[in-house]
């Protein structure tokens, strides 16, 4: 595999995912041209004055002339009007991809908008509580997971050119369907900020605790969560509406698990809990073994180091 | 206020908030004698080797000897028992506190096996998923909160003597009632906690996703829940048992926000979704403002910085 996969890359969607991309893309393959675009012109002043490209295209139906590598970094619920409008300027040669958090819904749009094209999808499992184009930072994928997932049809050379332009950034990638890709973040990320965003919305409605109170004291469990929901809301909105069956169920079998604890706590029964709470260990011990969440210092950025305390 | 609010303090039961205090103390209040009591014959050995307490007694009846502060640093449900075996060696004139997360019912239960002693409860809010003798540390409850809870009776000299020792120890001491306290907590801290072992427990219980695939693409907003979900089952056995109708009402108002946001998934209402998530922004605003959860280095340990990012 050569060093640079793809020799020009246009970014459509200069967010912190897109952002991230163009700095990275600068520093890791200095053999690849960012060409970059957004639809919101403000965006596109920012992204220039801060150099997440290249050059920023001056048209949607130019931004994607001369690339093999075409990267859509909107929310997933407008993939279907990025496509539609960067499609003039795409190369049948052209690799398409994404960077959405649901998948088989962006592989049906991208698919649809642009028939006759290349499309692999993929999802970098990265970000932080930040958006917009100054939230974007060149580490942002380091040793974080990408997974990519190829259609049934997709030309194997044009997949493995994607995994070395995601390795070349940083991340450990992962191929799998799309469906299945859907049900693991179903449940590892997508019921997680579910749950954050509405216990934080039934925290900031209660009349007996006042908001300063909760804010005062978050730091007993509710602080972890307020970080997931302050997540980017057009993002998540979308990430609901694509992956709602997943979602769903996901949401489902939660909801009779909580049922079942809420169960044993009106009636007094510790046994049921103490046992769920034992249970649950296992993963965590999982997830330090397998180096998911440590103390070394370059796991995370320094930048976003902080306290991890959960105090009762 | 004396800089020694206390000239000697029992702490019973040496886990990782009651081995915290012995080195907070032994650090921070040089004129104070530690005496340390444990149930656990093996934590009692391994407190006197790690150096908990300046000494650890020889049984629960003398541990309160000559003592004028007596902390019981035990799960909740265990208070009782554990104040019925000191009582022995208690004196009238000392003061007895605690660090349980809920406090009515430790008021109560102390206030029952103790009649006619001075008992005001205190909560410091701090903690780590840790757990044990050899998970404390001097400086855990830097720049925490501790709530104190005086009963309508209590003597204020004893009471300003608490507050003054737990700030010598670090901490930010506010006063409310107990009852205040359980409602407040129930949604800081216990709610979450209850929330994270519930989507925990679902994820390790799913069929079609593999346990490791959840360890793996944990980063994806999993992996907090599993930091808090990691607490100590005893401990929060208790909280849940001893706070339960605070927490009740609190599941019932989040489980009737979830049923909402769970219709507006089925509808595809992204309306409803996205005005949500907006909202809740602004929690997220007031505690990075408040200063509850910054990059500050000093704010959390060092040895447990790491990432928080929240990724789709």
């Amino acid at each position: 595999m050569s060093d640079t996969p793809f020799r020009q890359v246009t970014i459509v969607g200069l967010g912190l995912l897109g952002g991230s991309i163009g700095h990275a893309v600068q520093a890791f393959l200095p053999g690849t041209t960012v060409v970059g675009w957004d639809a919101d012109a403000g965006v596109r002043a920012q992204a220039a004055e801060l150099g997440l490209a290249h050059r920023i295209a001056e048209s949607a139906e130019t931004a994607a002339q001369g690339s093999d590598l075409v990267i859509f970094c909107v929310p997933v619920g407008a993939m279907d009007a990025a496509a539609r409008a960067i499609a003039p300027g795409l190369s049948k040669d052209a690799l398409v991809s994404d960077v959405g958090s649901s998948k088989e819904t962006v592989a049906a749009a991208l698919a649809e908008a642009l028939p006759g094209h290349h499309v692999i999808p993929a999802h970098p499992v990265a970000g932080t509580e930040r958006s917009g184009p100054d939230a974007g930072f060149a580490t942002l994928f380091r040793n974080r997971w990408c997974i990519v997932t190829p259609p049934a049809d997709a030309d194997p050379a044009l997949s493995a050119r994607l995994v070395a332009f995601w390795e070349a950034l940083g991340a450990r990638v992962e191929t799998m369907d799309a469906a299945h890709h859907d049900k693991v973040l179903a449940v590892t990320s997508h019921l997680p900020h579910l749950i954050a965003y509405t216990i934080v919305g039934t925290a900031s409605d209660l009349e007996q605790v006042t908001q300063s109170e909760v804010i005062k004291y978050s730091a007993g469990g509710f602080r972890d969560f307020t970080r997931i929901a302050a997540s980017d809301p057009t993002m998540w909105r979308d990430v609901f509406l694509s992956n709602k069956d997943a979602v769903l169920e996901m949401l489902q079998r939660f909801t009779e698990d909580l049922t079942e604890l809420q169960k044993a706590i009106r009636k007094g029964d510790g046994d049921v809990l103490f046992d769920h709470f034992t249970r649950t260990r296992a993963i965590r011990r999982g997830i330090i073994e397998m180096g998911q969440d440590d103390a070394r210092p370059d796991f995370g950025r320094s930048d976003h180091n902080g306290a991890k305390e959960s105090a009762g």
